[in-house]
């Protein structure tokens, strides 16, 4: 990839928009000219990148002239508003948000499992959920190796910085009045975040799962190319600042075995096993923050499913799970 | 129960020691005379009970002279040494550990789940596994409702008073030395708890679940009279002081409904339904903390199994998964 590239990134001063300005930079990719986008609250801001100060401008129907490549990480309603403009200006639209993400036509891509499917896109790929990207790195080559996954039923341990640098706000903000004994305050979650748990991450649906939850249904069948795959999963928020972690039970077409499935993630792009009971190795979430893998442990033969693996999968969910998985599509183009 | 009895506390100085004297105050057991013991680290200590300071003495073989309920909440080892001396003196042992609990002739009782078998003892009773516990309460209604409960696949959210009372300060001193900067000290969990989670809670077998783990599947087959059970539980450590929670998938031989869970829910003792999505109304283990019911919420038909539900119970692990739960035993006596 030698050509030199006009990048813009919308969203630029976020949790995952200053995270994708650190992959371009640690990943060298070819950037000629970077271009800071965001409302004009943060207009004006200055940004480091590769030793400069880039000042960030407002995002405007006009910003992307020129622009070769427009990372998105702003709310779907900005990617809605403002990624038909960056498409028209000639862009490749590459969307952190759920706004396109189950549209025919837009690919949805994580670059271990599906880069073929980055290759059809008519202007936009989708960046999945990062629930869904951190399971799926995980879970991918033990559906390549045991004939395709047919179930899943999995819990998450979803970190504060899902929801933006406000989540660890206030996770911060709640420990340090906590620990000072002064009444805390509540404004991204509707309960106490702090030494707590939260089993409701984004809107709930009429079926009673959550948004967040009928996201790896959905975009798991997406991504893996698997119409039959049915995901019931419980996502709860817990007092970690960064890295979702997931329990998972996969029920797959064929016999598997925990030897072979240590075999197949040992093999795999963008995963590690982290998995020795003996030395009660397995990872947590500190293990894989600002780190690039995804991290795979306690992989077991199930119980309830015969042909089923239960297994832990943790990844940082602000760099694998998005900001990451975005420069990582780009890099496939 | 008019009959006033001699009670003793074994571990009366632990985190569920101290909660036993507490419930037997709250619910006015009929006591006539109390003996606190513990290790001779903590005899002499003096702890409050019905507004007189009592001494703990130290446990010996001795120390069951005339009394007719031991209570035991000091490990696996105290209650192997100690209990059959308790049973010889003509006590009757209530014990919290995991020595007996799967001995043929040892009831295994959640009084709301299988009051009767406590009836059949022979000098000991058993008190489950705290998470088994609080699964259970949620779970049994629904058991009962739908001809039975074949599979449960769950993962919990476990707090650190699970740990006793050196659990809880670890996660404070941790929490204090990261808000100062300092370095942290890790002595109860082999890896930082603060602001992270650990997917390791009691010794690792060699099927790859952890001992706590098959608590669930072996207990749960006990106390349910459910020989064909199967349980694939994740055991998971969360930074949260006190009350543990589960996201539970679970598979009836008859078909189901939210309707009637909801419904058995509501008419089962011990248990409260919290559970209205309209309204973001569920429960975190803070709703659960001191108090004597486990909490059901985010009931929802589950998408893998076709009778299966999948919902959420959490309950305050010290209390009910443990000293009241022991207490109750004790009144079914």
């Amino acid at each position: 990839m030698s050509k030199q590239l006009h990048v813009a990134v919308v969203g630029a001063t976020g949790a995952v928009g200053t995270e994708m300005l650190n992959c371009l930079e640690q990943r060298d990719f070819p950037v000629a000219k970077i271009t800071l986008l965001a409302s004009s609250r943060s207009a004006g801001k200055r940004l480091p990148f590769r030793g400069e100060e880039v000042e960030v401008q407002e995002l405007t129907p006009e910003s992307f002239e020129g622009v070769d490549i427009a990372l998105f990480s702003a709310g779907s309603g900005i990617s809605k508003e403002f990624g038909p403009h960056a498409v028209k200006a000639g862009a490749v639209v590459i969307d952190n948000s759920s706004a396109f993400r189950m549209d025919e036509g837009v690919p949805l891509v994580v670059p271990e499992v599906n880069p073929d499917d980055a290759k059809s896109h008519q202007g936009i790929i989708a960046n999945p959920n990062c629930t869904t990207i951190v399971t799926l790195v995980g879970l991918n080559p033990l559906h390549q190796a045991f004939g395709g996954v047919r179930n899943i039923i999995a819990s998450s341990y979803q970190a504060v910085s899902g929801s933006g640098a406000q989540g660890m706000q206030e996770l911060e903000q709640q420990v340090a009045a906590l620990v000072e004994g002064s009444p805390i305050e509540k404004n991204v979650y509707p309960h106490q975040i702090a030494f707590n748990v939260i089993p409701h991450v984004d809107v709930f649906q009429d079926n009673g799962y959550t948004k967040e939850e009928m996201k790896m249904h959905y975009e798991g069948r997406k991504i893996l190319h698997a119409p039959e795959l049915t995901a019931s999963v419980t996502c709860v928020r817990v007092p970690v600042y960064r890295s979702h972690a997931v329990a998972i039970t996969a029920e797959f077409n064929n016999a598997c075995s925990v030897e072979a499935a240590r075999e197949a993630i040992e093999a795999a792009p963008g995963v590690q096993l982290v998995d020795d009971r003996m030395t009660a190795l397995y990872p947590t979430p500190l293990d894989a923050t600002h780190g690039d893998d995804c991290l795979v442990g306690r992989i077991r033969q199930d119980l309830v499913f015969e042909n089923g693996l239960t297994f832990w999968v943790v990844g940082d969910q602000v760099r694998k799970g998005a900001a990451l998985n975005a420069v990582q599509i780009a890099e496939l183009l």
